[in-house]
Formats: structure tokens, sequence, C-alpha cells
């Protein structure tokens, strides 16, 4: 394999034309795309180009058979104006287990690195300065081989695009525990960032949404009492002074946010278990008054405070205030945007490292 | 919305270059696709054109968040040469609730079942002529908006495209009864033909291959212990003289082909039971000599005949011959292509209705 990634810049960047104060969400793309091309049992071709349509073949696999996978990450710049990726090689980690589970080839994680490292360098003005914005990142996988029948192709696109996303407003919210409706089953992909998984949480999220709730709490699929996640986050407890997690029994998603969470609660002194967590269990809780915090934890909010829980039977009330959560989410920014030591060197500059 | 269909068609057709004796499998594709757009909340611009690759924005949902959804379906000629569809309406329903779970428009149906016809009529010279050959049709839709983030997709395109298929050969085929690996899960997406179900079957899919087996034996999600479907077939079992097949449990996909099998076994005098089945109550079943056949039902392959099912635990031997299948695979083959009376009046022309 060739990792010389070769770069082909637009003439005028469109960066000018947008306003970082009024970004549209999830609509404004940057200049360029990372694109890497899977043939013959390899990756080629790694390249930075202009952001472009892409000529698909209507038998593109990838429609047909969803072999799809991707990741989210943001870029962030430091008081000195250098782009900062957050933990990037567990990215680079998450869409190769990704890609196992969906019978896809796995992308070297040095070149997903070094990729992303340069296409950001590249893209640097697209990442707003203000306060709790950053440039989201979106690597992808998808199989482009034209074929009808089911298997695995052997033609696949590697991708990054970026979009730049204002700051955000973490508001309280209310949650819908699903009982009809699942996102993941264990034995399933629910552990991959699989496009299907997605999908599948649509036409929930849609009822829950029309209900007056804000995100669906996913059960388990066999009896619709386990704690899985919370919408496209992780999910914790706070009860007394120790926080719960549920545990990854290969229907949850492995979180970033997850995990550098986890880190810095006991970090600062918590316990946190990871365990099967009922609904029940969170219900007593919230009766007995122990239950003192839940949150939601992802790359796209950072944090989310939920307030309560509705259900088909009940209402578990959770709390109005989320005093650890809010300290765990500003030491998080403030780590990702370089205005604190990072006591777990979890930031990684994003330069250009010039090529001989 | 207009329903009428423009039409554009290639100067020079590629058909002649396809030996119809040496079909290549999945690779071939005719002259043209069947397109129509969703946007604004309605399905525009029905046509039929040169088939080509599709400019696709790198962002399109679909790629992310797989929102797609597709149908399998053939064309035959019958004795007069007259291009024949098998219940298409049923196809045209289907893509509609596949597209319901999936938080998709529903596409309408006449427009569904007018659009096949055209295209089927145009594509004509592709349908083989060969005995058991046909002319393979994929109508789908995926969401082709860019856009990043979780939410129904606002831009759809429904798309038809075709294939055609040399003949098959039923060989008899060797199941692996998979117990870690899920296909589907009530509450699930299992009965939507959407894209993830198939991603998530295709690594399980690879391991039975690498030991030895045809097609996994889908199971139930919670229990491993009820069947569901094999590979992309529905599964029926003969034990003595009564048919028994997996109900539609919310995780089974509603087979075409399984509801025409029912209703030709019920035709020729046999009791059809539609029931939650048990590898277990498989097992006693051919112990004690009351299990006499076994197959899958699917468009692709038609009857799949099945000779052993195994597992971790142990292997279930079916049968060698397959009597009632090969029967009923016949008359449905016959019927397919207008060589005995249709009693059910399934079969549909596909011929070009000139608007004036
Ligand atoms: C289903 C699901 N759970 C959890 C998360 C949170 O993961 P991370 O913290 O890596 O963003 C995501 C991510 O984006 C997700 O899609
Ligand atoms: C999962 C699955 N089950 C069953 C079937 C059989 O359905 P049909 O008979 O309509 O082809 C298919 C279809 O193609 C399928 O994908």
């Amino acid at each position: 394999m060739n990792n010389d990634i070769s770069i082909n810049q637009v003439k005028y960047s469109k960066v000018n034309q947008l306003d970082f104060n009024n970004i549209p969400l999830g609509k404004t793309f940057t200049d360029h795309m990372f694109v890497c091309d899977y043939e013959n049992g390899e990756w080629v071709n790694p390249r930075i180009e202009p952001l472009q349509p892409i000529a698909t073949h209507p038998a593109a696999m990838a429609l047909h058979y969803g072999q799809a996978i991707f990741e989210g990450m943001k870029a962030y710049l430091d008081p000195d104006g250098v782009p900062m990726l957050f933990r990037p090689e567990k990215n680079a980690q998450r869409i190769n287990e990704s890609a196992d589970r969906m019978g896809m080839p796995a992308f070297p994680e040095e070149l997903f690195l070094e990729g992303l490292k340069q296409y950001v360098a590249v893209e640097k003005n697209w990442i707003p300065p203000q306060e709790g914005s950053a440039l989201y990142l979106r690597p992808f996988m998808y199989a482009d081989e034209a074929f009808i029948g089911m298997r695995a192709a052997t033609h696949y696109k590697f991708v990054i695009i970026a979009s730049p996303s204002g700051p955000l407003y973490n508001k309280r919210i209310k949650l819908w525990a699903e009982k009809q409706y699942i996102r993941a089953a264990q034995g399933g992909t629910g552990e991959a960032k699989a496009a299907g998984n997605y999908a599948a949480a649509i036409r929930p999220t849609e009822i829950a949404k029309s209900k007056g709730y804000d995100q669906v709490l996913w059960l388990d699929a066999a009896e619709h009492q386990y704690i899985q996640e919370v919408g496209t986050m992780n999910i914790f407890f706070r009860v007394n002074d120790e926080f719960i997690t549920p545990k990854l029994d290969g229907s949850v998603l492995k979180g970033v946010t997850r995990d550098s969470v986890m880190k810095l609660l006991q970090h600062l002194g918590y316990k946190v278990t990871e365990k099967l967590i009922s609904l029940n269990e969170i219900k007593e809780a919230s009766n007995n008054g122990s239950l003192k915090e839940a949150f939601g934890t992802g790359t796209a909010v950072g944090i989310a405070y939920i307030e309560e829980i509705g259900s088909d039977e009940d209402t578990i009330f959770v709390s109005e205030e989320s005093p650890v959560a809010e300290k765990i989410n500003d030491l998080l920014n403030q780590i990702k945007t370089g205005k604190v030591e990072d006591p777990f060197n979890w930031m990684v500059k994003a330069e250009i490292v010039t090529a001989s």
C-alpha cells in the first residue's frame, strides 16, 4: 500500500460565504473530501480532492445490502489556533470493529489518522473559532461495487467529509422508554456504527417526538427492561455518589465520550460501574431519592442532561439539575479546546507533516 | 402527482453482447433504469432513461443512516413471448410496509406497477428465453439528501434496475443453525426489506460457509431456539403430511413465494400451519421419523431443498429427497412461465399501454 496522500486543492474556498455565527445544521460542507478506494484486496489512491458528487452505479451494494459504516468526531482549535483532534485513534479502531462485524475490510489505522490530520489541516479555516463550535468530521466506508446478490462486496470507498457545527445548547431532555421497537439486540449489529442501526431508529424516534419527548431510551430486545442507550448517545446515571452505565453487552455502541467520561469521573474520585441496568432499578432509585442525575454522552452534543423518563406505564423523574454532569461537560470542553491540562494525553494536533 | 412516465431509450442496446447461455451472476445490467424523485413531499418526474451512474453527494443519507429498502422480483416470458410478472402488487405493497418501518415515504402502488410494466416492456429483449432463466428486477428506494444528522430524509430516489439471471440449479443445501449472531429481532427491522438486515447477515453467512454449510438458519434473538428464516428465504418443514412455517412475528420477511407456496400446498390438499417452530421440535421430528422434507422459498432461487441442519450441538438430518417441494417448485415455475393454468390469477402481463 502506498500511504502517500495526494492533495488537489480547490482554487477558491467557499469558507468566506459562511456566517460562523449562523451555521445551518448538517447542511454545510467544507471544500474537500478525503477519498481512498478498496480494490483487489487493498486500499489504493488516498487523496484529498474537491468535495463533489460521486458517480455511483445504481447497483452499488451499499444502497441494497447496507454495507456502510461511519464515524463521528470533531476538530477544535486550541488557544494558539492549532487544529486539535480528540482521541482519533479510538475512532480509527472502532471503524475497524464495525467493519469486522459488517464483513467489510479494515482500513489501516495509520492511514486513517494521517488522512484525517492532513484533511483537517487543509480544512483548518472551516473550524469555527466560537466557543462550543467545532468542525464535525465524518469518516465513512461503503460498498460501491455494482452487484446484485448477497455477499460481501469486493470494492469499497473510504471517505471523510466535514461540516462545521455551531455552539450546542445543552437543554434538559425528556426520554421515552421504548417498549415496542428496538435499536439493537445481542448478536445483531448494535456494537457496530453501521448505517442500518440508524435507519432502524428513525421511525421510533419520530413517534417519541410526536408524544412530546426528545429522545428514545432504548431497551433490550428480549425483555424491554434493560437500558441500552439514549438516542445516539450512551447513558449514565448517578445513584448517590456512584455513576452507573450499561455494560457493553454487544448491543451498545462503545462511545468514545462514554469512555472519556468514565475516566474523568474516576479522575475526580467518583466510583463508576458498568453493569446491567433495569428500568425498574432506576425507577426505585427515583422513588427513594437516590437518583441524583442522568445524562447522555456523545460526540455530537457532548453531554445531554436528562430530566425525566416517560413510558407507557409511568414517568420516572430524574432531576432538575445535573451538577456533576455539568462539571464533566465543562472539563471535557476545556480539554478539547486546549484550555486546561490534558491529563490523559487525549488531544492530537492536526498539522501537515510535509513529505520529503 | 403526474404519473406520465417519460421514456428516453438508448440508441443501441447492449443486449446482443450477452450470451444468454452464460450469464455472469449479478453483474449484467440491462440498458435502462426507471427513476423517480421524491422532493417537497411528492414523487415527481417518473422516467425510464439509460442506465448510468447517479451523481451522489458523499453526504447522501442512505450511505450514513441506512434509509434504503428494496424489492426483488422476476419477469418471465410466456409461451407467446409476452413478458409476465408474478404477483407484482405484492411487492408494491411490501415496499411500502418497508418504507413505513424505516421512516420513508410510500411509493404510489399504481405507479410502481405501471412503471414496472413499462420498464419490463422496454427491456423485453433482456428476458432470457431459456427454461428456468428470468429477468431479475430490483426496485429500490434510498435517501439521497445530503445531510449530516439523525432524522428521516426529505429527498429520496425510487429506482428500478434489472439483471438477467441464468437457470438455477436447485442443489440440496446444508444449513448452519446460528446461535451467536442474529439477523433480526422482534421490534427491529426484520419484517422490512431494509438494506441493514442484509449487511447484518453477511459476516455470519461467511462463517457458516467456512464451516462447510450453504446458508444460515436464523434463530430468534432472545433464546436462539425459534426458527425464523434461512439465508434470504422463508422456510417450510413437512412433518408427516402437514407443512409448518414460522409465523410472521415481526422478525420474518413476508415472502411472496412463502405466501404462494402456502396457497399451492393448500390447493393440493395439504394442511399448512403458521406457528412458532423450535429447533428442538424439528430435531424430535427428525429423530422419530416424522420429518419428511424442509425447504427454503424465495424469488431468487424459487425453492431450495434442505438436506440437514448443523449446529454447535448436533446435526439434524432432514431428508435426501423432497418430492412435494419439487412438485410445488415445478408447478410454480410452470405458472410463472404460463405453461399451466394460473389458478389464482397471479400473473400480470407487462405491455406498454400507449398513452394518448
Ligand atoms: C448509537 C450511538 N451511541 C453512542 C454514541 C456516542 O459515541 P461517541 O461518544 O463515540 O460519539 C453514538 C455516536 O455518535 C451513537 O451513534
Ligand atoms: C430475508 C428474506 N426472507 C425471505 C425472502 C423471500 O421473499 P420472496 O419470496 O418475496 O422473494 C427474501 C427475499 O428475497 C428475503 O430477503
